[in-house]
């Protein structure tokens, strides 16, 4: 699960990047705390459903689509793990 | 996000239900407290990302079908209440 929770900060922080805007920005648009959202980025917490759609209604995407992104980013990583351990076979 | 809270909670039932499972075998199956995966159906808690995943795992669907899920009970939602305030005018 920790990867979970790391996978979401590094989409939201991508997503926050994308907007150009700072945490200071985000946290403004989401109604949450900057030094939050930077633990949140950084997957240091474990944000609620309701933290989560906060975020994603304020970088204007939904929920779905921010999962999504956690989605595909797991699978590459798993991906990758299976190509470097076909290469240490 | 009373309402969100509400439509997480509802789908995670509806879930629940499909597989004809008692509370207490999903919470078994997510590794939560029985009492509160109650509480999570009936949307009086707000359930962390990793909570969510945990049930979501529990009950064979990913994040992203889940909240899937949420959204389409919101747009019901949504159109039902646009349908009345049409009926009131």
């Amino acid at each position: 699960m920790k990867e979970f929770v790391e996978d979401f900060g590094a989409v939201v922080r991508q997503l926050r990047e994308d907007k150009g805007w700072s945490q200071d920005q985000l946290a403004e648009r989401a109604d949450l705390n900057r030094s939050y959202v930077g633990e949140v980025e950084r997957g240091r917490v474990i944000p609620s459903i309701v933290t989560a759609r906060k975020l994603a209604d304020a970088v204007g995407i939904n929920m779905v689509g921010l999962l999504l992104r956690c989605e595909q980013l797991e699978q590459s990583r798993l991906a990758r793990r299976i190509r470097l351990d076909a290469f240490a076979c």
